[in-house]
């Protein structure tokens, strides 16, 4: 696709449009805006958009669309695999300050909010009504537009499912600038084909979200975690299947080891309690009633002492306690990024059942490349996060480990039944990996999709397919 | 498209493929397989192909595409808006008989079945092993080929959501006869489009789903109904949503009135006991701990007595009891239909605070245009299930009388943010309303997405788009 590149007359229009002081043009510009949190790829727009509106939003992708600009949307940033990235320049579409909580309705449960909206602040609208927006992503500071497109999961997956589960309606500007309204505030739908489950997790590549219609549910009364330490790493990966199968849901149920937690630990500064055990796993339950989760914790405990070794357990039940270890859980990427000089990450997600002969094929690629591959995953839904680290070694040899490295765990996740990305997405840096697993006829379809929504490819052009 | 018209040489390589004793030509076509359970429009296949695994489905595909042949995808037939009736003629590809359970998976809580499965056999088969399968749409004899493709939606929507979210995996089989996968035993995916949720819900108008891999989660042990009879149907109405709002999610909230309990009552022959109240509500609660749930039951009592002057409160709590409400209220559907020579249905979803108003618009449509129109609905999620009866009227006036009666019903929907169907879908049926509410657009992208995946507008046409 040959784009137009933006010239005097264009800024202009644009400029009009947004205002000039949320345009930005050439010195303007901000690094920052040039590429995501994990800076594997970067790449600057022409012109830096701070849009306050979807009628914005409209008249700037009828515009593009006419004079056929490429758009990058953006929310915070935050993402890992350079989907907001603009690759080909043109308009980067910032929707940060679109961060207007629209509606809180609490007979239908649902709440509106525009797409930069903070995961936090969506957090504490509704927590303080004692309701509850059960997804959990570990990026707190990401946009919820963000969360949608790239169908973010998190830690209470196993229990409460993933965005794309929480997501009853979506307001979106087409490519051509036409805005329609998808679902709504309903909680069936069987009306056509499903096209707010298509634009979740498009990544940007179909529409631009300018309102999302979220779910809520009733605010748990009490959520307790259990934070359990192992003998072996073995024996807490074997553990995660039978506390999900035997008893309840957990809530979250995430494999810590002392590795990770070391990092995360020097990072920020501080400890948690217990910290000098192999292999952990941290086990939360939620419920609206004391008696139940006294059982649930019975349970689970004598589960794990009884049958898996468990060498103890540790109720996290203050708040003192729950905020020093989920801050340490919480900081592992932070700490692994802070612990070397530039880290690539690999976010598969497999059958749970394939989670412990995964993570030893890890080591051993890691010790076959020699290179430091720490990890750490949600075990409780079978998605990981492993990341590798560059610490000295020079770019070329980087490069080279990364590459066979890479190629090396997708292959395995493929053969366990695996796929590419469980919650970050493909973006640009794993579209290879993708193409692989899912062969050509898939992306064919995919691509005939593409075109159906923005047929002249205008819409965060070299990503995904 | 002009379609081929089969001659004696399809016959024949499809009865090779098929087999002899599975192939059906002419007036070997039984009658029911011309229409589906409400009947409202019939046609005649000029083949119907009992498949028994996924890779004759693949042949008959191929050799479809080919040729240009149309083809019908059908599972029990119990679907509602003509989705299974081969309006083109061509092959009705039958997958009744491909009713395997091929692996319960205990570790990663899955289940792997064929198209053909009855949604009671999933229930009796995971059940016996504690687990569950959540979604309980009110036809059991459905398919889970035919659940997901409408995305069906049931009773337990309200806590435990749709088909959806209930399915991890699909194997497909494309219109030019490609075998394809999408998803798996995984619990996150975030890789590329979401083609399997635009699958669900697609009403075999995408490709043919050969297998599903369901999600499953710990059986709750203990499950409660209540029956509340209210003095008025508007306190029952309003007390609704406050059930779900203030406490925890019941596993059901369904409405009833006298009236479509009478029509079942006599058509079933048996009684439930209390049946003498004007409306009712009947509110289920489900979970792992006893105590928890009679908190629940005191909790939902207390609030429909004390501030929606609720009449009494009956536990439905023996098998018994359990099984006569819950069947009176299955058999409602049949019971209008046994009531008249003909019914048509409307299957609006609204958002539950609109039920109230939008129950006394039906109840006018009614009176204005004297027609009998019973109802009964899901109030928990909105969704209504809404019944013009023809009785003794002609024809021409039934038609007429339909025709304003939808028209009146859908536009009062779309007023209050509803959508045409919650649960049972758009078929050949709703095509009509669909379009009016989502607009040329939506229409064309849809069509777009459509050509990606069936070029040649082989598979089910005249369906949804």
């Amino acid at each position: 696709m040959k784009y137009h590149r933006l010239n005097q007359e264009d800024i202009h229009y644009l400029t009009e449009v947004i205002g000039m002081e949320s345009t930005f043009v050439g010195e303007q510009i901000e690094k920052d805006f040039s590429h995501d949190e994990l800076q594997t790829v970067s790449a600057y727009p022409e012109i830096h958009l701070l849009a306050q509106d979807k009628y914005q939003i409209s008249k700037v992708m009828k515009y593009a669309h006419e004079k056929t600009i490429p758009v990058t949307v953006r929310g915070s940033g935050t993402g890992l695999v350079g989907a907001c990235v603009p690759l080909h320049g043109g308009i980067l579409l910032d929707v940060s300050k679109m961060n207007k909580i629209i509606e809180l309705d609490k007979t239908n449960l649902t709440l509106r909010v525009e797409p930069g909206v903070l995961l936090m602040d969506i957090y504490e609208h509704v927590e303080k009504e004692n309701l509850f927006y059960a997804p959990d992503p570990g990026e707190k500071s990401a946009t919820i537009g963000g969360n949608i497109s790239t169908n973010a999961g998190g830690m209470r997956a196993i229990k409460y499912g993933v965005t794309r589960d929480w997501i009853r309606g979506l307001e979106v500007v087409l490519p051509d600038g036409d805005i329609v309204t998808l679902g709504g505030k309903v909680v069936k739908n069987s009306t056509g084909y499903g096209l707010k489950d298509l634009i979740i997790g498009s990544e940007g590549t179909l529409a631009v979200i300018v309102e999302a219609t979220l779910k809520l549910i009733p605010k748990p009364k009490k959520s307790v975690s259990l934070l359990v330490p192992f003998k072996s790493r073995e024996d807490a990966i074997a553990a995660a299947p039978r506390l999900i199968n035997e008893h309840v849901l957990p809530t979250a149920l995430e494999f810590l080891e002392k590795q990770s937690l070391q990092y995360s630990e020097t990072f920020l500064g501080k400890k948690i309690p217990h910290n000098d055990y192999e292999a952990y796993l941290l086990i939360s339950y939620d419920g609206h009633n004391e008696q139940a989760i006294e059982e649930d914790i019975e349970i689970a405990s004598s589960l794990c002492v009884n049958q898996y070794n468990a060498l103890d357990v540790f109720l996290v039940d203050t708040e003192e306690r729950r905020k020093s270890v989920w801050t340490v859980r919480g900081g592992f990427l932070e700490a692994i990024k802070a612990s070397t000089s530039e880290i690539d990450e690999c976010d598969v997600v497999l059958p749970r059942s394939n989670i412990g002969a995964f993570l030893n094929y890890v080591r051993k690629v890691s010790e076959d490349l020699n290179i430091r591959i720490p990890y750490f995953g949600h075990v409780g839904d079978g998605n990981l996060h492993i990341y590798f680290c560059k610490d000295d070694l020079d770019d070329a040899v980087w490069k080279e480990k990364l590459k066979v490295g890479f190629h090396a765990l997708y292959e395995k996740a493929f053969s366990f039944g695996g796929l590419v990305s469980g919650e970050h997405g493909i973006g640009f840096a794993k579209r290879e990996y993708m193409k692989k697993q899912l062969g050509e006829k898939q992306l064919m379809i995919m691509r005939g999709i593409k075109a159906s929504f923005d047929p002249k490819h205008i819409l965060n052009p070299g990503k995904v397919i």
